[in-house]
Parts: C-alpha cells; structure tokens; sequence
C-alpha cells in the first residue's frame, strides 16, 4: 500500500516536472532524459512510468480532465441558467489552462484524428467522452428544452465549439487575451439563443438538415 | 526578355520539383539542396529564387490560387443556382489539390495566423483576399439576396465554411473521401438554407448576434 503510493507519487512528479519543462522550454525539444533529471529520477525510471513523451502528455489530458470536473461543479452549482453556466464552464477551462496556452500551442499541431494526442483520437476518448459528458449534464441540470432529434448530439456539438474557442484563445495575442473573452460571452448568449430557436415549427426542415449534417461529421 | 522568360521558367521549375518532392518524402524532411538536385539546378541558384522552402510554400499557394481562377470560373459558368455553384466551386478545390493531400497535411500543422504558412497569416493575405473574392463574386453573380448587416461578412464566412472542409477532407480516410464528398453537398445544401434564412423577421436578432460575433472574431 505503501508502496503503491510511492509509486503514485513519483509518477505525479515526473508528470509535473515535464509539464514544468515544457511551459518553460517548450514541447517538442524537452527530452525524456532531461524530464527524468528535473523529477529528480533515473531516465529509466521516467520510461517506467511513462513509455514516451506522448504518454506524459496523454497523463496531462487525463489529469487535467479530472482536476477540473469539481471546478466544474462548484462553478454550476452557483449559477442557474444555461447561458451563466455555459460560459462559466468555459471560464473554468481557459483559467484552469491559463499557464499552459504555450503548450496547447505546441499541441494544436496534432489535430490529425490518426495523431493519438490529437482532441479526436482513438487514444483521447476516454477523455473526450467524459469532457463531453459535462456538456450533457449542463443541458440536463439547466433544464435547457431541446428537440429530440437534436438531443443525443447536441453536447458533442457543444464539446465540438468548446475546442473552437480553446484554438481561437490559444492563438489570442490580445491583452489578457480580451478578445477570446469577449468572443466567450457573445458566443455563449448566441449558442443558448439558436438552441431555443431549434425548437421553432419554422426552422424544424433546417434543424433536421443540421442533425444530419452532424452525424455526416461524426461519422 | 527572353532572359526573363528562361528565369520565370526556371522558377517555375524549382517549384514544380519541390512540389514533387513534398509529395513523394513529405514536407519537413524534404531540403533545399534536394530540391535544387531535383530541379537540375545548383543549390545557390534554387536559394536565388526562393529564400526558404517556406517562400516555396508561398509561391505554391500562389499558383494554385491562380490556376483555379479560370476553373472557378468555368464551372460557374455551367450553373445557375448558388447552391449548385457552391458545390462546384469546393469540388474544383478539392479536384486541384488530389494529389496534395499529404503536402496539406503537413502544412495543417501551421494554423497560428503568427506562422508565415498559415491560411490565416499576414503572409497570406494577399492569396486569402483573391480566395475570398471567389465566394464574393459567387454570390453576386447567382443574385442571392442577403441581408446588408450580413452582406460585407459572407464571403469571409463562406471562406471559413471551406477551410473547415478542407481540413475534415485532408485527414478523411475513408474510401475515395466519400465522407468528405457527402458533406459538401449536405452542407453546401444547407448554407444556401441558412442564407435564405438569414432574411426572415423572426431571426433578425440572431442575424444581428451573429454579425457581431463575426465582427469580434475577424477583429
């Protein structure tokens, strides 16, 4: 036991000792001997814990994924609204990553959904789907009426324009990045108006079309 | 003049044997001193005309642009409708860049508007406008009628509806892309139906949401 939770520890150390190295130096050219030395253990060690640096930066994913679910939480739980809600979600996002936009930079390059650090890979979906799955409890706890053809999609659409916004911020040279949260508010206010449009008699052909269309995506 | 004409062809020469190249090593480890070999030129001369493979990327950029300028236009002239000359408009892109599609994939990794290759850099400004202007001109000619608030914004949103679309089809891996083939015509289908839309009362305010929201994007 105890040594399990050693070994829990030292793999938490290496993952923030890399994650330290690539704020400061960068992804691509941080090398798994130099993460091995910043923890403080054998190269061989590091390889034990992690087969790679994609495996580190899949750890990240993971850990980053599960570290926000109660930031989440305790964000929902103070407002009502589908809309305060939204864009408080996406607020604890952007200010969870706010040290890392250097590094999700660097990542952005692996959007090929065959690259496994890519947001749409095989290897990323486990996370993918719990990600999501905070979009569906948003909907669900809101009270947000949606029509039931859209409903099974609609948090994957969601999850789908999060990543939009997280590529427009991490590209964001404004200061304090304001442009990205200017775009967060409006953006917010716009996706909880066309969700209650969707349910109007006069736009059904149009939202019919869409969810077809995004099943098309989603293949 | 005739010493112009052999330097614009041996420009055009050193770009075609890049181009090759890309398509045959890819992108990243293909050299300048391979290029020149290829183009039957001496490296000094190849660095002469392009100062980087970067600058060759640009020319590339250029001369597609260019080519299917006439393309464009000849398909546009076989249609009436804009859905019709939209569709033909994104197959005529996707038909010239077939065999591209690796060299694309490669360059996708630059979508920082700060990286000279990126679609959206100053860099490419120039190339992007001309590109722009075909969707411009598009809807001019197939006399769809948008409202005014939207009107200056459109060809800049149909643009980004193409750019989406070409990165969904450069990593589609299914059978002769016919998954990218399904969504353009679902989804050209539905832009003509959103514009359409766009003009009735009861959307006026989600126009108006919308073209602000465009406005704080395109900054």
């Amino acid at each position: 036991m105890a040594r399990e939770k050693k070994s829990e520890e030292t793999r938490g150390r290496i993952l923030d000792a890399a994650v330290g190295l690539f704020r400061e130096r960068g992804f691509e050219s941080a090398t798994m001997r130099e993460i091995a030395s910043a923890a403080g253990v054998a190269t061989g060690a590091a390889y034990y814990y992690f087969e790679s640096k994609d495996a580190i930066v899949l750890a990240f994913y993971d850990r980053s994924q599960r570290e926000m679910e109660p930031l989440v939480k305790a964000a929902m739980a103070e407002r009502r609204d589908f809309e305060a809600r939204l864009k408080a979600l996406l607020e604890v996002k952007l200010n969870y990553f706010a040290l890392d936009r250097g590094l999700l930079r660097a990542l952005a390059s692996h959007t090929d959904p065959a690259q496994p650090l890519s947001p749409f890979s095989a290897e990323t979906r486990e996370i993918r789907e719990r990600d999501i799955q905070f979009f569906q409890t948003l909907l669900v706890e809101s009270r947000m009426k949606v029509p039931a053809d859209l409903g099974p999609l609609l948090p994957r659409m969601l999850w789908m324009y999060q990543m939009g916004l997280i590529l427009f911020w991490i590209y964001d040279r404004s200061e304090g990045q304001l442009r990205t949260a200017s775009l967060v508010a409006k953006s917010a206010a716009m996706v909880a108006r066309l969700i209650r449009l969707s349910a109007f008699p006069l736009l059904r052909p149009a939202r019919k079309a869409i969810v077809e269309l995004v099943e098309t995506v989603a293949g």
